[in-house]
This record gives C-alpha cells, structure tokens and sequence, in this order.
C-alpha cells in the first residue's frame, strides 16, 4: 500500500533468488508477498485468506530448504498461493484457476516444486510419510515437510497418518498451521485441544483474553458453564504436564510459535529441519493476516471474488433482482420450510455450512444443523444413528468430497436401508476449483449400491419436490445430486408436491429421435430440442429424473417407440446414467441404439464451468451439432 | 471344562433371565458363557479371540442396561458372539455364519438387541453418537454405549466420531475394549498412547514388565535405543498428568479397569451409565482369554477354523498334498520372488497382514512390509507417497474394505497417475462374513475413474503374471482383484510373463454365442463350454483379463463375429464389465446383444461361497443352464 523504494520481490521469481536476501530483509519480503496475493485476488478470485495466513511460514520455508529437493506437501492448496509465487509463477499468478493457467492447488504435474496433489484435505502427512521413507529407501537425503492446517486435522486420515508417522523410522517434519478456521470456524474436540495446548504456556497472561475469545468463536456460553469450569481445570492440568498427546505417540512437539514473525520462522526451521524423528511444529497464525477486513470475517474471505483491496468490499453482483439463487441456496431456504413442520428433520455438514447453505438454518434452528468439521465418513455414519433412531437427516456434502464417505454409504446406510437423505451439492463440472473438485463420478459410484434412490433435479422446482418427497417417504436412503451455481428460476419457490420415486416424464414429445437427459442439463437439451422442432424435426425429450430405480415404463416407452437415443448426463459416461439407461433396454430386451454423451474418462481441469462444458461437448452448441447428427444418421 | 452342578446359562435366553442372577453368580455365568462359545465354535467356524476377550464386559453390560431400550453399539461384530447368546440367539447360534442362520456381526434386520450394523471398523461412535443425539431429540430416555477395540480406534472414522464426541451435547459411553489386537497385533502411536495410560497409574511395579512385553511385541528393540529412552521420560512425564487427550478433548476418562473383573465391570457400569455428557471406560481385556491356546497365539485364534476344544489344535486340511494353495499365498510367495529383484518394491497392509499373505514377506524384508493398521485411506495415501518418490508399493486391501479409500484412490493416486500396484483381495462372494465384506462393488466403483488400469487373473498363473507386469510398468495405477481363498492350480509357481495392459485373450473359440469373463469364474465357463462344444454346441469363450482398457480388438472381434454375447463376473452388474462390454460394442456400433451375469442389485446374506453362487446363479450348473438357453434363443 504504501511507497516502497526498491522492491524485493521483484527480484524474486525462484527460492534460490529468495535466498540472496538476508534475514532482515524477510520482513519486507513478506509484506510485498502479502501485497501481491491482495492485488492479484482482488481483480481475479481465488482463495484469499488462507494463503494470507501462510506468508510467512512460505517465506521461512522456501528460505531455510531446497526445493525441489526438499519436499513441501501443502494440506489443501488455499495455503499455497505464496509458494507458487516463489517457486516460477509469480509471471503466471494472473491465471490462477483460470483454463489453461495455473491450477488453484500445487500439483505435480504443473511444477516441479509442487510435490503432492492438494485438493482434498488432511492428505498430506500420509503422502508425506510414504515420501520421506521412500527417501530413505533410497538413500536420498531431503526433508520431507508436511503443512497442515488445524482444519484438515479434524479428517481421520490426518489422524491416521499421525498414527502411522510414530511406528515407521521417519524425520518427517509436520507443521500445524494452526489458524482455528477450515473455511467456516472450526470445529471439534481436536481444535479445543490444540487452542489448550497453545495457550497453557502463558496462562496467567492469556487466560482471561482466551476466555473471551472462545465466547466469541462460540465455544463457550452462558448455557455451558460446566464446560467453562471444566476448560479452566484443564487449562490448569494442561499447566501441570511436560508432555502433550503428540508426544504420547512419539511424535516430538515444538511450538506454539508465532507464524507471523518471519525472522523466529527461520531460526525454528533451521533448527529442526535436519532433527531425526517425526516431529511437530506448532504454529499459530491469523487466516487473513494483513488484510483488514479478512482478518475479521475468514469465512467471507475465504474465497471472496472480486474485491476492493482498499477497503475489501466484495464486488460480488448478488444484489441485481431477478437473478436465480444458487442451488445451495435453495437447499437451504427450502430445508428450513421442512424443518419448519417435520421436526424429524435436521441437517449434517463436514465443515461446509456456508457452502451448502446451512448458515441461515443454523440461526433458525441452533440445534438442529450440525457442522461436524472436515469428516466426510463421520457425516454420514453419524446421520446413519440419527436415521437409525428415527430422525430424518439431510447430510450436505460436494460431490467429490462424498467420495470419502463411500464405505459409510454402503456400510452404515444402504445395507439397513436408513433414511438419510444425502445431498450431494457441486455435482458435475465445478470450475475453477479443477480437477480435484469435479463431481464427476457420483452417479457411477453410487448407482451400484443397492437400495439407494439417487434422484437429480431438472431445476429448482423439482429440486424442492426431491427434497419434499425425500422426508415424506422417510424410509430409504434417498439421493439428491445438483450442481454447483446459480439457478434457472426466478419465481423458485413453488408449493412443493410429492415426486413417485423412479418416475421420469416426457417433457417434449416426438417421433424420430428421443433425448433422455438427467440434471440441469436437461434445460439445455429442451431449448435445443424446441428450437429444433420448430425447424421441423421430432425429437423427444425426456427427463429421467430418478437414476435408480430407473422408469421401467418409460424404459418401454422408449424401447418400443425409438431405434436411437442420445442420453445427456452431467457425469463420466462410463457407468454413468447413459448406461444405466442401456442396461435396462438391454435387460428388458430393446435393441435401441444408445448414444451416451457425458463427461470423458480423464480428469478435466480448471477454467469456468462454460469452458469445461465446451471442453466435454456438453454445451448448448455440441448438444444441437450431436443431436441433429444423429438425427439424420437415425 | 470342570463338573457343574446347576447350569445358570441354561436358564437364561434374554438379558431379562440374566438379571435374575444374583452379582456373585456372574463369574460362574461368565464361564458358562465362555465354554459354550468355545465348545460352538469348535464344531463351526467363527470369530474366537474377540468374542472370548468380551465375555465379562459382555455379561456385564446386559446385567446394568435393559436393552433393546438401552443402545450397544459394538463396534465389528467379532466381539459380540456373547451379545447375541444373550439376546434370544442361543438356540440358533449353531447356525452362526450359515445360510438362512445368524449372522456373524449384530444386525438390526436380525434382532432387536442389535442396534446398528458393524462389519466394518470404526463406525461404532459416529453411529452411537448420532443415535444418543436422537433419544434426546425425541425426549426418549435411553443409555447409549459404543464398545470400540483399540484396533479399531486406530480408524480415522473413530478419531472423527470422537472429535464430535465431545462438541454436542450427549451422553455417549464409550467402552474402549483394549486387547492391543485387531486381527493381528495392534499397530501406532495410539496403541502405544493408550498403553502408556493403562500403565501410568502403576508404574513403579509394572514399568519393567512393560518395557519386556512391548519388546516382545515388537514395539521396541536395541535399534530404537532412543525411543526406549523416550518411553521412559513419556512414562515419567505422564505420571504427572491428572489429565489425558480424551479428557484434553472434554470427554471423561474413566480406566483403566480389569475386563475380566465382572463384578468390578458390573459396579463401574452401575457409577456412569447415567452420569451426564461424553465419557471413555478404558476396559482392558486379553484377547482369546480363558483359553489357552488362543491366549497364546491371537492372530491364529482370531478365526481359527474347527478346532480341538481341549486342545486347541486347529482341525484344518492346509497339509493335504497337491492341495491348490489360497490365492492369499500365492501373493504373499510371488511378491517374495519380485521384491528379491526389484528393490523398488514394498507392500502395505491395513491391519491384515495374515489376511492378505505378507507374514513370510514381513520376515524376510522387514523393513518393506507395513502393517498401517486399520485405516485403509491412509494405506493409500502413504502408497501414493511412497509412489511418488520411485518406489513401487503393493497395496493389499480386500475389496470392501477399499471401499474406505475410495477418495484416496482417486484424489490421490489416479490423479498423477501414481504406480500404486493396489491388490484387491476376497474380490467376489466371499461367504461367511456376509454382505458387509461382499467384494462386489469394486469393478464398478473403480471403473470410471480415469487412469486406472483394472485386471483380473483368470487363475493362478494370470495372477502372477499381472504381479509382475505391474512392476514391470511401474508407470501407472495397476488395480488386481482376486477372490478369496483357493485357486485352483498346484503348480502355482509358473516363471512370470509380461501380459500387455488391456489385452484379453480367447480361450475357446467357437461361432455361435460368445461368453465374456472376467476373472476365475471363465474357469467355471471354461469347463462348461468345453462340455458343450463336445456336446456339438458351437461357443466361444474369452477371457477379458482388463476391465480397463477394456480389450478393443476384441470388442471388433466379438462385436463382427456375434449377434448375442453373454458376460460373466463376480461383481454386481449394474455398472460393472458387462455394462463396460456393453459400452465398448455401443461406442464401436456394434449392435450385439449382451446378457449381462453377476451380481444382483441386493446385499447377498452369508452363507458358503458356493450357496451364494447358486443364489446368485453363477455357480457352474446355472452357467450352463443360461448358456444353453441363450444359445438356443440365438
């Protein structure tokens, strides 16, 4: 922000350059970093908060180690934006996330000191154990650090990793980015423990300030005075001990430390970079650091959009009328329309409570949202017991995300049939978040499962109707799969009526050639379909709806009436809805020909969701170009 | 064992009958109800070690609760062969794991006294969570305990379950059933944490028999001089502790206590089953107690077989000659053969390393074989890990249970398309242990994700040469999944050849009718065919051998040469190679018709292997009988 004489950072495009500075110099280092990450995200969006919060430990880093040969693996990518900086794309930070540019996430492929993929949470300290004692296997010598966030702690594979970081020999160097925030505050006996841990050292000092804190961050309140009797006791056994539950496992612990001064980072680093043994560094830091109005609400400047870097006013367009809501939205408005007459009703999140839509929920009903931290498996076992007894829970999560919860799916819901109704947000292309992200994959993994009805809504009218009819039924797992973004409707709010699971419906009758879609992607096929017709073709629309049980009767309408089909699905082909719809022609004996299009069998990568449309042939122009194509093939 | 004068289990069907017992009477209960465990499961097969450990608590828990009412949620059934006894079952329980018989894990769809599913481990305190949630939702007054092993607790969905634990308002007991087992000996830091807080209240007098029993247990020895040291100090600091992570995280600690103690068990129970919030009873118990060969060996107790109840000795047929070996074996011994060559290869197990066939491995490359315990997303991860940086790891996970490391497979491995050679074991119908360890989904899961190259041997000679060529490549994700137990060649041991990816083969050649398979059961097809074809039937068999890259010469062979095609596997055929067969002639415009034969939609019971064939018509008579018919038809 303000005038500076020379810059540093200008100088600096790879860590050996980084190196030529002094460790006086760091500081100002950091602030330039800072500046850049502000000025960049602020005209082209990205994660802004957490790679803020990590400046100086990136700074420290890449200035105490040798990368590529030391190794960094990043727990989840929002922290690396400053690493990328420094490690050859400062040039190319404008394409963050943007096709064809850099990816919002390190990745191997991209760079070479990328050393892990980092989409998913709490992967890191496994990847990085496996990495360090590869090194040893071959008499490699690096060091192998793991950076992660107290958010993705709160996944279980962080914890088994750590488990496992204590048996094998291993000088890994795990590094707690402890900022108490995963996108939303976070959550969880794990995060009370290391604010515990970080703060018994100053006791005397801190504990009223910390007191206070956690009445803030609504750890605390009037109703739980057990509890705050119960967390100074703690605080006060904590004061008696020498060792920490880290050091239970044999996994030394150094810290907390103060991840923002820059100087104290290296001479920490230094010291334990080449320590033997597992090793944890604790390290305490601000999500949003530097930036004024992120540093008093991380959860709207986790991802902000575009922003003013001045006074950090968010430049989002959500106030222009007539807009559609985001389907997350509509999940949440109508959720609580439910909520509101069937107290049966409640809703899980793993950590994503203002993704999903559940914020306004949670004020409206306090005790019946449940955020229970990154735990994609623990969810939906959880919301399994909750069905189990009776209640009716709406567990949210992305698509991708639910791929970690696939065991709970078939173990804990489908075998006994429990009525949760799993949601399943960011279905299908996701944009800038990249390939990690995509929600390819969910019909084809969960279409194999028995007694699951996996349901996708056309639009936001039939959506409230899935949702509706999900706790009407209230006796099978029940599977609603929608897109990431806005909406097609204005007037969303319809009176919401029953939907007969399985049953799919004509939405344009025709002669010659039928186009049997699942989705959103529907919306698209009637607009080419009616445009096409009123040129005189006749070509049938259908609107699957449902993918199991699929509409045998539609099946035989379809069978009986068509010798092609074109099936549109916002999922991979392979296994997918085309060919469940080729399965039960086959099954039920129709030689109809099945034109399956849908996403390819590779990963896609980042860029809008209308580039990635383009890129799988999936929008509106390659639809019409397949359809009239096969039309005349017909 | 001894002469009895009054039989006290005879009197008891229902925990209703226990209760009539007087306290004192509950020793004599407990060895009742042990012998009749020992003496069952001599004559049939069945989970030993666990059931035996639990005896006390079991009774215990029965005598303090008035199930159904009061909840227990055991977590993997193993443990409850005592809870089922107690609950109704005792008639039936000599049809334990048989068809149409009790299932060998608590299931709600058998009885009332079973209140959630537990195949699979870990899920207990997710899933009791949710359900103590719900009583108090529902204002029903209720006690809800989860019973987790220690080698459960090793699962990152317990840390999960956990970490929630102790954020919302609950009730839950939590019995922690420490025997420092899973199915083998119990592996990590958490085991080591947790022995560090059984033995911290009486150190003076057990800290040298601990330091002999963790050296014995492999935990310690004269290279790790350093942790022995460390576990002193750990030791020493601990004893000042008043509190411990559970308690770190807000939930009460309570232990640890003799699970052998009934008595004592029956008095604690009585203390905290109606104390307010979270809490942890740490219940020590020695796995395989009361009989003496299962004391000494868990591992072989585990799941013993038929056995000599005096004795112990175990009534297996391994030293029949000429015998085919496990296709377990035939792993284990050729990844011997390739690791003395290849020093890039290692191998990693989730706690399975009997299971799977690494022992003779572990013994000979020590430092190459890694049991991670149960927590199969870490195996993955750590597998990618190692990958990453050149090494080529065997990751040897059954099939369901690599349901649990679905998102590491994809986000993880097939991403960067990392050399994990990931083996798939007790692929198929597996028999006993019933639908929650089916192996029937993983085709389909793992079919649509991109990067992945999918194989299954035929026999035992495929198999070892898909081990090989795996290496060999060592350039992508190579996925082998085989069946459970005996293959079928006694000159296993052929000299390995190089099988290129995605290359099928014709086993038989014929005009008429082709028949498609993939994996052992074209051995079925193959006996058939050949008794037809000399019968003067004119079919064709082929053996896919990859299910990605599906075979596309032979997709034109087949689809120009056939008008009727029917596929064969031991996977469900919803999205499984049939429907991939189905795609491949689709995409080629090929207009064969193809009969798809596997696993139905539904959650196949226990039972043997061949039972479920039949019920699944894949057993050889109705092979034929389908054949026969569709030849016919043609």
């Amino acid at each position: 922000m303000m005038e500076r004489k020379t810059s540093l950072l200008d100088e600096i495009q790879y860590p050996e350059d980084l190196k030529k500075c002094s460790v006086s110099q760091l500081t100002q280092v950091c602030e330039e970093l800072r500046q850049f990450i502000i000025d960049a995200l602020s005209e082209n969006p990205g994660h802004l908060g957490a790679s803020l919060g990590t400046v100086e430990l990136t700074v420290a880093l890449h200035y105490v180690l040798n990368t590529p040969n030391d190794r960094i693996v990043w727990d989840v990518g929002h922290q690396a934006y400053g690493h990328k900086i420094l490690t050859g794309r400062k040039k190319l930070f404008y394409t963050n996330r943007k096709l064809n540019g850099i990816s919002g996430f390190p990745n191997p492929l991209e760079n070479e000191h990328d050393h892990f993929i980092a989409g998913h949470a709490s992967n890191s300290i496994s990847a990085a154990l496996g990495m360090d004692m590869a090194a040893a296997f071959k008499k490699e010598k690096r060091v192998v650090v793991a950076v992660i966030g107290d958010g993705a702690m709160t996944g279980g594979l962080a914890f088994e990793g750590l488990n496992n970081a204590s048996v094998y020999p291993n000088n890994l160097l795990i590094i707690l980015n402890d900022n108490q925030y995963a996108i939303d505050k976070n959550i969880g006996g794990v995060s009370r423990y290391l604010s515990k841990i970080s703060t018994s050292k100053h006791y005397n000092a801190l504990r009223w300030q910390l007191y206070l804190l956690l009445k803030k961050l609504g750890l605390m309140n009037d109703a739980r005075k057990n509890k705050i009797l119960r967390f100074s006791n703690s605080i006060k056994g904590l004061l008696s001990h020498q060792r920490n539950f880290f050091e239970g496992m044999d996994i030394r612990y150094f810290g907390p430390v103060d991840g923002h001064n820059v100087n104290n980072l290296v001479r920490v680093l230094r010291t334990l970079k080449d320590m033997k043994g597992p090793k944890i560094l604790h390290v305490c830091t601000t999500k949003g650091k530097g930036f004024p109005a992120a540093e008093k609400d991380a959860t709207k400047y986790h991802a902000p959009g575009r922003f003013n870097k001045q006074t950090g006013e968010c430049k989002t367009s959500d106030k222009i009328e007539n807009q559609p809501l985001r389907f997350q939205d509509i999940f949440g408005y109508t959720l609580i329309e439910l909520a509101e007459k069937n107290n049966k009703i409640v809703a899980i999140t793993p950590a994503m409570p203002t993704g999903c839509g559940l914020t306004e929920m949670s004020y409206r009903f306090p005790d019946r949202v449940f955020d229970v931290g990154i735990a994609e498996g623990h969810a939906v076992t959880f919301s399994a017991g909750l069905a189990k007894e009776g209640m009716i829970p709406y567990c949210n999560i992305y698509s991708s995300f639910a791929q970690r919860a696939y065991d709970n799916i078939i173990h804990d819901v489908a075998i006994l049939k429990l009525p949760v109704v799993l949601c399943l947000d960011r279905a299908g292309l996701v944009g800038e978040d990249g390939s990690t992200h995509q929600g390819a994959f969910d019909l084809a993994f969960l279409r194999c499962i028995p007694n699951l009805t996996i349901a996708s809504p056309l639009d936001e009218h039939e959506f409230r109707n899935m949702m509706y009819t999900a706790q009407l039924l209230g006796d099978r797992p029940f599977i609603i799969r929608y897109p990431r973004g806005k909406g097609y409707l204005t007037d969303w709010k319809n009176k919401m009526e029953e939907i007969q699971p399985g049953k799919g419906r004509c939405l344009i009758e025709g002669d010659k050639l039928a186009v049997l879609s699942i989705g959103p992607i529907g919306l698209t096929a009637k607009k080419v379909v009616e445009e096409l017709n009123a040129e005189g073709y006749s070509i049938a629309l259908y609107d699957f709806r449902f993918v199991k049980p699929i509409d045998q009767e539609l099946i035989h309408e379809i069978g009986s009436g068509f010798k092609k089909v074109i099936t549109l699905e916002n999922n991979v082909i392979k296994g997918g809805f085309g060919s469940a719809v080729m399965e039960a022609l086959s099954e039920n004996n129709y030689r109809t020909e099945v034109i399956r299009k849908g996403l390819p069998d590779r990963f896609i990568p980042h860029g809008t969701v209308e580039e990635q449309h383009q890129l799988c042939a999936l929008d509106e122009e390659n639809i019409r170009l397949a359809i009239i194509s096969h039309y005349h093939q017909n």
